[in-house]
């Protein structure tokens, strides 16, 4: 009698995530997928994720409605390589999206992430979505590199970082002298520069106001919407009502008008019927600038920040959302913004490529409540370099970097390590102990590096006389 | 027409808390007081305060209900000094619970708590409360000091710390060796000792069976129930079903032990129908004690730990929980442990001493919702020396820790300068920017120290041959 009463409950919790599994393979994709990428933001940067002076309410109720995961992962430590993987569901190095001579694209590059590359606006459009990338692009602005050539319908952003007022000029002859030219940050439409140098103080109110209408335009058919923040990053900017507003300063307030987008959007979905099919999802694409002091982020208890493989460089705030779908609460397991392609792949009923690796894993049991993350290893990258394992709760170091600028970094043999469930601030050296570990840990980079083909960097491509994107 | 409708509104949001006050001054006090204290918990121990992987539920829950503080300090960097400001109101510097010498008290000591002090317990006892201790003491553990002389009814507890297992036996002759005397840590129920070396495993199970007994009792009554855990200070231990629950390891299980009591104290609260009548407080004596490892806890963003007074040794967790009354939210104002004497004293319509300088300040308009904390100043000692000052967001620092055990310091002249609300973390020295404020601390640090009277030191008593507790 108790065991039946037990199996109707089983049934009647399970059905509904059963119901959407049949909808997903059935019928025509319905579920909607918004991505909100922050630039610089850290670990400890919102008030769910324990900051004493940044105010964040709406994002603490889009936590607490949903799942705040404290062990997710960017895919690199600076922005270019962070968002090819966010959208390829790939490691940089698969793609060539990584260097060890530049951390990112600059206005003077030629690359930009391969045709080849198939995003996830190219997955999700080939099921018949409609797709829009507002905001930072960083993935090549060339032509041939834009959003409109990468699988989204629409674009409205900045092609790189807001702090690349400059183009280096090559030298005229040779051994002669490389200059600068101030060019200002373009603000582009499609394919096209539509405000330069670009008002950035309304940047923010801009964006949220193109995903809006998005939004709006879209709400009878599935879409995605990538929606990449050009703030936090230095130079900081805020519109009118967010100037002074908060405790912690400019940085506090480029956060908090940020937190009032996302309340936004939410509260747009759910006036229009749609939260109940939208996943939405908010993180950053790496740690906080720490070189740029109190206009910089924080990582919170973690060690280190951008450009640097210590936790703070690349574990992320990272909220889920999707009321009524999505189990609430925190989640203390593993996930990567490389899973994020291969989630919303399976969860919008789109193909998987299957002619290439793909790194990323589908972490749709947890967000349905139904099984554990898959994902257990981490590879830590500093451009082509494998900096450091996790495997579990262990982390091994063969490189760790002393400062952002360092290219190479410190090479240790016998490498660091340190349990990160115990110790997330990776104070405690435990390699002494865990000899068996260390050998697991180097089995498995040895693995994962005979996986690994060797491409061109697209960050070390370089034109020399460059057209204005 | 709107004007009369705001006004309305106004009086309906204003009339529980006006009809509280009028009952604090009109009835007789009705309104509970549990204060749980966590020993050496740090800032960034609660899930709620951003921990990834130490799981605490019913806090977490606690603060979502009631209020979550982001700038709570403790009067004190360790334990003695801070307990004795919590129950009195009053810095240590004013009765002697300080030394340069020792941090603490030991068993060797024969000091403690003067008589001639007013704890929260004698004030609330004067008005027909009951009153229990239960927990850690450390205010003195000679008959004369101990709690059932201090203004609890009853007494449930240790003495000192859990990790005092020897006491200091002085040189038999002039010029000889002291020697150590291995006694075990007491469990004391009123003034007797009832367990030594006690059972430290089943402790906080222990502890929380006489909190729940004595609400139980009291259900009737008003009472005030001072629940001092023993943990997470180390050694730790915890119960069987909490061993190796937590991701975070033995200090994991430990916290998560604690937030499993703090859940059945608001339960049984809740079931007796006392949530609406009673405010619980949960805080910790001070930051975490790094020098143990990973068998101490996290500051998370803040700087430094236990013993130093940077914002990692003094700035707690704390957690307002009051159903129906407390107005819930984050609250990023100041406040601290001295300030719950005199809010408790206030609010439950007992008398605040007019003989002697009290250094709390009334909280609750911070809790009712009614005007902003009235805390602008706070001063960081270590033992009998003003380390540090803050007003409004600047602190000063005159003298910085270099480690636990160093006692006098570094002196810095010109002193350091941060801005605590831009730079929680305290990394960007701004004093050569800040002139002004540099002089205006100054002055209020000289002010503050016009006012104390020198006392003899409690803490540098120790008794040649002294009785067992």
């Amino acid at each position: 009698m108790a065991s039946t009463t037990k199996s109707t409950i089983t049934i009647s919790i399970l059905l509904p995530f059963l119901l959407i599994s049949l909808s997903v393979t059935a019928e025509p994709p319905r579920h909607n997928v918004v991505i909100i990428f922050a630039d610089d933001l850290g670990y400890g940067d919102l008030g769910c994720y324990g900051h004493p002076t940044i105010d964040t309410p709406h994002l603490d109720r889009m936590a607490r409605e949903g799942q705040r995961w404290t062990q997710f992962y960017s895919a690199a430590p600076v922005c270019t390589p962070s968002r090819a993987a966010l959208l390829t569901g790939r490691l940089p190095i698969r793609n060539g999206m990584c260097s060890l001579r530049r951390h990112v694209l600059y206005p003077h590059s030629a690359g930009g992430l391969p045709q080849s590359e198939i995003t996830l606006a190219e997955a999700l459009k080939d099921v018949g979505y409609a797709t829009a990338c507002v905001g930072k692009w960083h993935l090549g602005h060339r032509s041939e590199f834009l959003p409109t050539k990468q699988g989204f319908d629409e674009y409205f952003g900045l092609p790189y970082s807001n702090d690349m007022h400059n183009r280096r000029v090559p030298p005229k002859e040779p051994g002669g002298k490389a200059s600068h030219e101030r060019i200002g940050v373009p603000l582009m439409r499609g394919e096209k520069t539509i405000e330069q140098p670009v008002d950035q103080t309304t940047l923010t109110k801009r964006y949220t106001k193109e995903a809006l209408r998005f939004i709006e335009k879209n709400k009878d058919r599935p879409f995605f919407l990538y929606l990449a923040h050009t703030m936090p990053h230095v130079p900081l900017f805020r519109s009118e009502p967010f100037v002074g507003r908060s405790l912690r300063g400019v940085y506090g307030d480029v956060v908090e008008e940020i937190d009032n987008s996302v309340g936004r959007i939410l509260d747009t979905l759910r006036r229009l019927d749609l939260a109940g099919r939208t996943l939405v999802v908010f993180t950053s694409d790496n740690g906080p600038w720490l070189i740029c002091r109190e206009r910089g982020g924080s990582a919170g208890l973690l060690r280190g920040g951008k450009g640097s493989t210590w936790e703070g460089g690349m574990r992320e705030p990272a909220i889920f959302w999707w009321p009524g779908v999505i189990k609430p609460g925190t989640v203390r397991q593993m996930g990567s913004t490389m899973d994020l392609f291969t989630t919303c792949v399976k969860l919008c009923g789109a193909k998987l490529p299957k002619d290439r690796t793909i790194d990323g894993l589908d972490l749709s049991g947890v967000l349905l409540g139904t099984g554990p993350s898959p994902r257990d290893t981490m590879f830590y990258y500093r451009g082509t370099q494998l900096c450091a394992v996790r495997h579990g709760p262990y982390k091994m170091f063969f490189f760790t970097q002393p400062n952002y600028r360092n290219r190479r970094g410190i090479k240790h043999d016998p490498p660091l390590l340190y349990h990160l469930d115990h110790d997330p601030s990776e104070r405690h050296n435990v390699a002494k102990k865990h000899p068996e570990v260390i050998d697991n840990l180097r089995k498995i980079a040895e693995r994962h590096k005979k996986g690994i083909k060797p491409v061109p960097s697209q960050l070390d491509l370089v034109q020399k006389t460059e057209p204005r994107p």
